[in-house]
């Protein structure tokens, strides 16, 4: 699975889609984007006379639904409750803060958590296919009940666009366990896990170091010879901080396609950052409505 | 590999074989058995006189040579210093103490340490092959680095039976990773380690339930596919109350051969217990002979 094939995917989808607090730039010009392309029918909750101002403003040629709240708390629950009710598939972040938007999400009683955790992936397309890289955006230092959650988000993720059995490689700075390096042994523990199918349907190794995963030649170096090493769908970082760094390398340094999601609520969520170019906005929503529709 | 072929190694190989303080009935009489059968050459050291008069008094029609010492200290060290110097290939504990033979082989100057830690083996015959299972009479609770070299004791020994790739199950009660059970954790890290050929040359797999290890229609009722399921050679209990268990209810409840060692050492050391049969001290002998010489 690739981009082209999501693209393929969504045409004439029109997947209904939250946005919750449109009131900035970058939200209604990628909610227009999507429109424009047919992905979309866009749900805007936020101030209708502050949003279509900016609509005017910004020469976007279409008139949303807005449904009218006076307040950020208010933005956050009604988008919510949108999604809960089930006529949003997709929950996008405008300019509402990202604590008020998680707290919604998150909400034991009208929120929307679905998963153990929330966690963010990097979907990213490297040699023809979509590769997932987490958690560089959400848990700090995962334990291995997180990882393990980390994990299951990703491969429901790679489940729903289409990766049947995904690859799933636990990361590390070498591939040897090594008992005063956490980053192996929780790796070693991930990979049996998944040996025992306590994983969803994936294929699971690790520690692997990352050219152990992704380059052949390199696994067969180090005496490595399974399915997972050389083709890792999955990408499974041991911290925020080298998922980050992973991340960013991948966007700044490289032209792979890519786009982000937060996983572990009950329909994906777009958490676009200002920083992202117009073409990481639209995967983001391309991977969100094939995912959630 | 099975008794049979042991024994059939071991005839008019004369291993000479050193017993530490021979003061007693039952290490004298397993000195003799072993001698009748030929595969011995006995080293004794303790005290000339009253070895001779126990020799006398339980008939055994043999003079060894008896090196003579007049402290249980003593009898240690001069044990160990004839395995050192290369005169004898095996160690056995007659009336010394454990503690104070132990003493003597762990000395950093004068001792025969060879591995890291001292570790216990049983070895017992079922379905026609060689089982190890260890440890349940040296490491307490061991921790992870202890567990590798239990399992590396265990390999080392199985290879000089003629076992060139142990089958290595790593014992918990479940079969499953579960984080709240260090037995699983540990196995699943030492699975990966034997993958990662970081524990010599064997196929490891673990955590697996008992059953799932020796019987591979239990194994596979449980989804278990692999090389060491149902077919292991090797048993590695999560610690020494688990062992010693195991051993014992191998040993009092059923009628396979056994006998066990000491690893660890530049020799096997045979520690047998007054409880052990006629036939688990003579096949603890000849495990020792076979793996020594």
């Amino acid at each position: 699975v690739n981009f082209t094939d999501i693209e393929g995917k969504l045409k004439s989808q029109k997947v209904p889609m939250v946005i919750s607090l449109p009131e900035d730039d970058e939200s209604i010009l990628a909610a227009y984007e999507a429109y424009q392309l047919g992905y979309v029918e866009c749900l805007f909750v936020g101030n209708p006379a502050v949003i279509s101002q900016k609509i005017d403003r910004l020469g976007c040629a279409f008139s949303p639904e807005i449904i009218s709240v006076s307040s950020e708390e208010e933005a956050g629950s009604k988008s919510v409750e949108l999604v809960r009710s089930g006529r949003a598939k997709v929950l996008m972040k405008g300019n509402i803060s990202t604590p008020k938007l998680l707290k919604a999400v998150l909400n034991s009683e009208t929120g929307i958590k679905k998963g153990k955790l929330l966690s963010h992936v990097l979907i990213f397309e490297w040699e023809g296919t979509l590769r997932f890289l987490t958690d560089g955006g959400m848990v700090p230092h995962p334990t291995l009940e997180e990882k393990q959650e980390i994990i299951s988000n990703a491969v429901a993720l790679a489940h729903r666009l289409g990766c049947e059995t995904p690859r799933t490689a636990v990361l590390s700075a070498v591939e040897s366990v090594n008992f005063k390096m956490s980053s192996t042994t929780d790796a070693a523990i991930l990979a049996k896990m998944g040996d025992r199918r306590q994983l969803g349907k994936c294929l699971v190794d690790g520690p692997l170091a990352l050219d152990n995963a992704i380059a052949l030649e390199s696994a067969h170096h180090k005496g490595l010879f399974n399915e997972v090493v050389g083709k890792a769908d999955i990408l499974v970082c041991p911290d925020i901080d080298t998922g980050n760094v992973l991340g960013k390398t991948l966007l700044y340094f490289t032209q792979v396609p890519a786009g982000g999601l937060i996983l572990g609520a009950s329909c994906p969520i777009v958490l676009l950052s200002r920083a992202d170019t117009k073409e990481v906005r639209l995967n983001s929503i391309r991977l969100a409505l094939a995912a959630g529709a």
